[in-house]
């Protein structure tokens, strides 16, 4: 038998495990032209949340009683599609079943022998080219001046933090715990951080990090966080609006201050992105991010957690910053 | 007797005229290098309540006790510079006196010929540059597309609108009564106009007028209105932040809503900007301007208010909207 899970309820508010529904079915079978693939490896995110609204957004949202799908590393077990063999392993936007047949389109091989699997869907995969993509052509920092990181211990935050590092940044973290503050200065390079759990004044706490100011906002998380970012931008800043997990699960339109007057005051850019913006340019990206990779100067971090029917409590974990660096679940 | 104003007390919300004070002086005398001015048109503008706050912004704040200083357009009645004789027109940032010295520094000779002396504080000033420069600079519209302006019967609103015009798109301007709705569309050409006063959901309004959608938001007010122009904007919309009216006056930190998840959503950009970031560029700018005003593609509308003591209240009333074009005191 084959498990799958769908999207039996849209969540209101934060994602319960009972809007998710584990199904039983036949493991199905490869027509001419297919591919059978394995799940090995499954990337949980924050943005698969919007996709659980029934709104238009910049991807339909899913639908009701089908399954969900994320970005997945999996082995080819069978084919009938010239250019995929039995123990190649691939990796694109697949649905959360244990096996699934595929046309090959949109799927990409790895190389198992380079780089650990799941890496694919961490640094050298969608989350490395959005820290990537992101910061450098809408942030665009420059050498010396201070970059603000936000989700900094998330997976896309603590790669946008080094990069800025590499680029002869000051470079500072926002995280929850002081465990992920420890980590982001230790592990990652960070020059500062703040765990915005016990900062009695964000603001402050985010000049004293920020003595020249802030030139280049990485954000995440909007919110009360974002708030206390803009009270320290620079003349010019550039706020890279990557996400804003701290109102994905609010259930009425999120309120905050308003930004305007901010940005005329200080001629500042916000821009939003989703890295499929920059799809030209994924091959350059992944070259450097390999190259950084292996030259060491990228280091990486992932929670993985073990099992197919932990797919939907990893993905509620997140809400709850549970995770360090890049979540995934191993099947 | 030479008529001044002074700053006597910092406005809390909106500006009154006891904040205001009318002090007589000596005529002043000029000195060696010195020319002495006499005001004919003084320019109140939304940005100046910003400078009557206590607090860091792109430009110093007013200090308490000293005049206020505005774009104005002034006489040569004596000099002792070189470069300017008696009956030369000249405009820059002025005191709010009836006389004053100067040493020309900052100052710019305008032709009384070419246009109207009070052209050169609206469209061939400031307001016309802002205008010009934000909406190419930033929104950077395209043949077909839609562009949005709030404050559109304000000065920079109707030349941001026209120019939009010129650049072959939609142009939808918010202004808030009927007379200056219907202004827009019959002396600005203006595709459509939506009164924020009468309508009764503003989104849907938007909506309504713009049915593919907003592809460049001119933006003078902020506030709700901008928030339900966030619901309408395209992948890839640009928001040039050019002021924010309706939050100048508000005592605590203006709220509103999120505008992370919509800019997320859209891939598109937010930037505030003043003037002077694009100083570099204002030959050109105002040759454009002049060509389109001299082909007559460029209308503009002026309030224009009469007497010194006029020029507090003339500032109070753009708060109400009382003006249309530009609000201008003449002496």
């Amino acid at each position: 038998m084959n498990q799958t899970i769908i999207l039996d309820k849209r969540p209101v508010g934060k994602p319960r495990l009972s809007d998710f529904k584990f199904l039983s079915e036949e493991k199905p079978q490869i027509k001419t032209g297919e591919i059978l693939l394995e799940t090995n490896y499954v990337s949980v995110d924050p943005y698969l949340r919007g996709r659980m609204n029934d709104v238009k957004s910049y991807i339909a949202p899913f639908q009701l009683n089908k399954p969900i799908s994320s970005g997945i590393i999996a082995r080819v077990v069978e084919s009938n599609r010239t250019g995929f063999s039995p123990g190649d392993y691939v990796t694109g936007m697949l649905e959360w079943k244990e096996f699934q047949t595929s046309s090959g389109k949109g799927l990409y091989k790895v190389d198992a022998e380079k780089a650990p699997l799941s890496a694919y869907l961490g640094i050298l995969g969608l989350t490395g080219l959005t820290a990537y993509l992101g910061l450098t052509e809408i942030g665009k920092p420059k050498n010396g001046e201070t970059v603000v990181v936000s989700g900094a211990a998330g997976a896309v935050g603590s790669v946008a933090g080094q990069i800025a590092k590499i680029r002869g940044c000051r470079v500072v973290g926002i995280a929850g715990t002081n465990e992920k503050v420890e980590m982001l200065k230790s592990d990652f390079g960070f020059d500062a951080a703040i765990n915005y759990h016990t900062a009695q004044n964000m603001g402050r706490a985010i000049a004293m990090a920020c003595p020249d100011g802030v030139d280049v906002y990485f954000d995440n998380v909007a919110g009360n966080i974002s708030d206390a970012v803009l009270f320290n931008i620079n003349k010019f800043a550039r706020i890279v609006v990557c996400g804003a997990i701290s109102v994905y699960n609010e259930k009425s339109l999120p309120k905050g201050l308003s930004v305007q007057p901010f940005l005329v005051k200080n001629s500042a850019l916000m821009q939003g992105f989703i890295v499929n913006d920059y799809a030209a340019i994924f091959p350059e990206a992944i070259k450097q991010l390999s190259e950084w990779m292996v030259d060491g100067k990228l280091a990486y971090t992932e929670t993985i957690v073990k099992g197919f029917d932990q797919i939907p409590q990893a993905f509620i974990d997140l809400f709850d910053g549970k995770n360090k660096g890049k979540m995934i679940v191993k099947i």
